[in-house]
């Protein structure tokens, strides 16, 4: 099937249409009338490095692809508004080229349609594994500021959303080095397959007054650290609050082990964010009402750096989740 | 080299600056203001299929990338705004990460900065294969409204910028199979190492009045194609007017053989476009001061489809520059 063919099947297929979008998908460029500033962010997944074949079907490829990019918009407290997808596609895939980017496709656009993503361009070419390149654009909601990373303040509550350690547990699942059987591997899975971009969550923070946000997507220790480093203060985070994931503790061989991999696994797409105290009950009731938990894990302090304190005393070294190492 | 110290040592070289800039790279997402309209388009180029190593250094490499992105800004008479781009690295290359990388982001500087262009992030990612992908973004300028491919109207005078045929008889060059030797192999060599985005002529025919625009990176044929088809028209391209770069009919081996290069060799990022007669002079004029030339081929039927004539009779058929073919 000739890259034209394949285009035009894809574009009907996913979602086009959105109230800001002037042109959509289909011409050299999109065009969209932004209402005030945008936020943008772009986000690769590659096969072999953050998705494995044929654990993952071409739905879950793609709705994890989509995610990770919109999980950067959530931690903005921005809208969601529009993404383009790039696929780089094998030459020898099993499925056949129609199949496998129908189904990323399919992924794609009921997670786009779901969050009232605009999908509105992309590109196709041959890689020799398959690869999905999302841009997500978002928007200013009007009762909102956008948070960056760099406006914690010494003072300000350290808070999580939901919970932590899921994805890295499925990771073990997956590869077969899991230390023992969780009660829940389904829910632990759809951390991979089905991870949660906390778009509402995000907005409802940023409305509530959050100072700075990050999602989780390196681990809870390196992202803490982006933060921490962005904003010029400390995070000391106490590891025995942290929301950990049930099945986590089976799979990783023990509680401690439990918060290491709470602590160092990434792409559980929670939000980290920070608040004054006095925010944080009104940020809390939020956040349950767009459908997750908020949780105090610790305090901004004046002096640099993350320490991860366990309950009976040491630390975790904040290590990263780092695809490249 | 970590992944995180490597991306601030490329934030260090890519320009971050810009008017409508409120947050640069090093955040979830950058921020911008957008003035009005903008025009978003996204582009890949993959080691083995746009460029060879180690034919095309780092630089070029980084040039083309953004080049072709650019491209589609250009075609919709967009001013250029924002780029963000995302590396595939492959683990083994013989430059190591540092030098690679660097040196991309050195070509896609020095052409950002040129075009007044700001890198406001991007992402690495491991590949089997260098890839690089770019997201582009355009406003609208005040004085044109974006073109379209889709509002070309029967008796529209069809036009193209600049030459054609000088990227795939550069690739001729690259692999070998030139028919001959061409006069000035350097400038056929420059439509693949350092082409030059069309952003001014492209603001130029947006301004004179275009119906539609559409940048030459399919081929010429398929590009017509494209436009016809979504401006529901005719194109019918006499291949004696089109202007074929010097070099390219010895390389091609003979005079057609040239024009079929012309009409069926993709990436020479030349811009296509249609214009009412009337508005072709000032158009002509204007795309002069913007540093190239425009050249009337053809003309806007109501017929569907491409013709594209040969002068001592008969046709070129339309074919397509496919990568995935």
């Amino acid at each position: 099937m000739a890259e034209f063919e394949l285009i035009r099947k894809l574009r009907a297929v996913l979602p086009g249409e959105g109230s800001r979008v002037r042109l959509g998908s289909g011409d050299d460029a999109a065009v969209t009338e932004p209402p005030g500033a945008t936020a943008t962010s772009v986000d690769a997944i590659v096969e072999g490095v953050h998705f494995t074949l044929p654990e993952f079907t071409p739905e879950a490829v793609g709705h994890k692809a989509l995610a990770a990019a919109l999980s950067d918009i959530a931690a903005m407290g921005a809208e969601t508004g529009e993404a383009y997808v790039v696929l780089g596609l094998p030459a020898d895939s099993e499925l056949g080229d129609e199949k496998l980017c129908v189904g990323i496709a399919e992924g794609v656009a009921r997670l786009a349609r779901r969050t009232g993503t605009a999908v509105l361009g992309g590109d196709i070419t041959r890689s020799p594994v398959l690869s999905v390149t999302v841009t997500a654009v978002g928007h200013e909601p009007r009762d909102a500021w956008l948070v960056s990373r760099s406006g914690a303040r010494p003072g300000d509550v350290v808070a999580v959303t939901g919970e932590l350690g899921g994805a890295a547990a499925a990771l073990r699942l997956l590869d077969g080095t899991a230390a023992g059987e969780p009660p829940a591997p389904a829910a632990l899975l759809a951390r991979q397959f089905s991870p949660e971009p906390r778009l509402a969550a995000g907005r409802a923070l940023a409305d509530a007054g959050a100072t700075a946000m990050i999602d989780v997507s390196d681990g809870l220790g390196a992202d803490a650290g982006h933060l921490a480093e962005a904003s010029g203060v400390g995070l000391e985070i106490e590891m025995g609050t942290v929301p950990v994931q049930a099945g986590v503790a089976e799979v990783a061989g023990g509680d401690t082990a439990a918060l290491e991999m709470a602590a160092g696994g990434g792409e559980d797409f929670e939000l980290l964010a920070c608040l004054p105290p006095e925010s944080f009950e009104a940020a809390a009731s939020a956040v349950e009402r767009a459908g997750t938990t908020l949780t105090g894990i610790g305090v901004v302090t004046s002096g640099g750096g993350v320490s991860l304190r366990l309950p009976g005393g040491g630390e975790i070294e904040p290590g990263g989740w780092d695809h490249l190492a």
